[in-house]
């Protein structure tokens, strides 16, 4: 068999991606060259930062233009190897994007050991969300003891670790998610104080009550009116985490982001998170974050679904916010 | 002569303020008690933070009813004296506020030497201002050799203090004004490289022109359009300080903010400095300034009036961004 199966993008979205902006193709598998592996993709990543490379947007990937297959982050076996670093099937983290088979020249790649944690979460907890969260709040957060730390996308893989570090590290958390199964699973899954479903209920009025002397770090993966609503209840010195906005992923214009002014009466001070910044502290962050899984002190969920041709309707689910826990496309082998 | 004139409000202003929202009223000059002093103002300041302390918006300050006399800086002369760290005749920095005579217990109060520098320097480069701009640019903009340091309204004591300090420590500055007549001063009197009239050019355009690198501090006294359009063309790691929001000073509600999604991008920090935190840099500031004074490296300008009557008219010309320096109304003796 010779054929590689892929998912490349047939329209450019209009706002939220639908279904019929893409569209399944074949090639052949290609053939390695010097110093190149072969992978076939185990599993497939669906993260939100991918609307933005589709518009060009993205800062470090080059827009998808159509007939492009989808970018992604993948974990794969390896089938043929020409590196040194590399042998036919050891297990790897590559970005072959949204397709059967990928050749890299291992820029990027890392070698997984499976006994160590389920695969797939080498692409959420483990993985690029994972060290975001882990970097993002240790460093620009700087949680103390007893700190309120609020998090938006709060079941999302970003927003369970950021929740689940924060309280290794003595922390509180507090989440905000959109309907009511994440709010619990959010509780009682991942040891939230509390979380707010921020359709349903009146999310200042909720933060004022859970968090009446004010927010001490707010990671922001939403923008929009949720970060102007936490802008104005922050407690002195509180630190803003801008890792994500959700909101405007699948806007044509930027909107109007918070009003300042709250800030400087609460002299907050407000940095973003960009992951690649952070890839010095990988190591130590899986390190760290394998331990504290067997040790049962992280949980994670996964919104899994099998067969790559499922990617489409998966990825539209995950931009309307519907999808519970770290979206995953597990290949049928 | 025991009567104190003074301006009271008269309505609560709706938008830029008017002169008819003032009036003038008369009382007694007030009797001291133990440990306080009575002082006979000589000027008055005039600054953009008291349009929210009348509307009951400034953090520090109670909010100015209709009938109370409007607050404010003011250089007096100490007339009668109960405290023992001030004598008749003594010239002091205190908040007398919009009227000719005030007692104070000495809280805040400031000694002058007249021979050091113009009083009315005590109320804008060398006063409140002043130390706003040392502080927040050096404790925030953290400037660096080379360093462009942008800064809104800079013809005002705040914005030609920042970009005359970023000169003298070896960075460079590029204002932004409301009038040519403001610019031509920023830029012959105050030596910065270049001054942007918003009103009339195209900011973006005129930025990236004078910036291509794009801007390393933004010294921000403005807020709104200028601010958004600042945020997206900072350079990496770039520093944003908020000082001043004067564009919404006068709006019932307050505007949504700039997009944040270029932080992000740029890894910029976002910090507001408050002038109140960073008293403990007054001596230092005010010693080094005055030197800077007297050497010629930093100039000042001020847009004076004489006559407490002309405060309402004055305070509102301010508020429209028509002032040319530092306003200041000057008591008649």
């Amino acid at each position: 068999m010779t054929i590689n199966k892929k998912i490349i993008l047939k329209n450019n979205p209009v706002g939220v991606p639908k279904e019929t902006d893409f569209e399944i193709a074949e090639s052949i598998i290609p053939e390695i060259s010097e110093n190149e592996i072969l992978t076939k993709t185990i599993h497939l990543s669906l993260d939100p930062y991918i609307r933005g490379v589709i518009t060009g947007r993205h800062i470090y990937s080059e827009k998808v233009n159509i007939g492009d297959t989808i970018v992604g982050r993948t974990v794969g076996e390896v089938i043929t190897s020409d590196h040194h670093d590399y042998n036919k099937g050891d297990i790897v983290v590559c970005s072959n994007g949204w397709q059967e088979y990928g050749v890299t020249n291992g820029e990027g790649v890392r070698k997984l050991d499976p006994s160590s944690a389920p695969l797939s979460t080498a692409l959420g907890i483990l993985g690029m969300p994972g060290l975001t969260a882990y970097a993002g709040l240790l460093v620009y957060g700087e949680p103390k003891e007893n700190d309120l730390i609020v998090v938006s996308a709060a079941s999302g893989p970003v927003g369970c670790m950021v929740g689940q570090i924060a309280q290794i590290y003595g922390a509180k958390a507090v989440g905000i998610a959109g309907t009511n199964e994440k709010c619990e699973t959010v509780i009682n899954k991942f040891g939230f104080l509390d979380c707010i479903n921020y359709k349903t209920e009146n999310l200042e009025q909720r933060i004022k009550e859970i968090c009446p002397n004010g927010i001490d770090v707010y990671f922001d993966n939403v923008g929009g009116e949720t970060l102007n609503i936490m802008t104005r209840n922050l407690a002195m010195y509180a630190r803003i985490v801008l890792c994500g906005f959700m909101t405007q992923y699948n806007l044509e214009t930027p909107p109007p982001g918070p009003n300042l002014g709250p800030i400087v009466g609460s002299r907050a001070s407000i940095k973003g998170v960009v992951v690649y910044d952070h890839y010095d502290k990988q190591e130590d962050f899986i390190s760290l974050a394998t331990g504290w899984l067997k040790e049962g002190k992280i949980k994670y969920i996964e919104d899994e679904v099998f067969g790559l041709e499922k990617a489409p309707s998966h990825f539209c689910k995950l931009m309307r916010g519907e999808n519970h826990g770290k979206t995953i496309v597990t290949m049928e082998q």
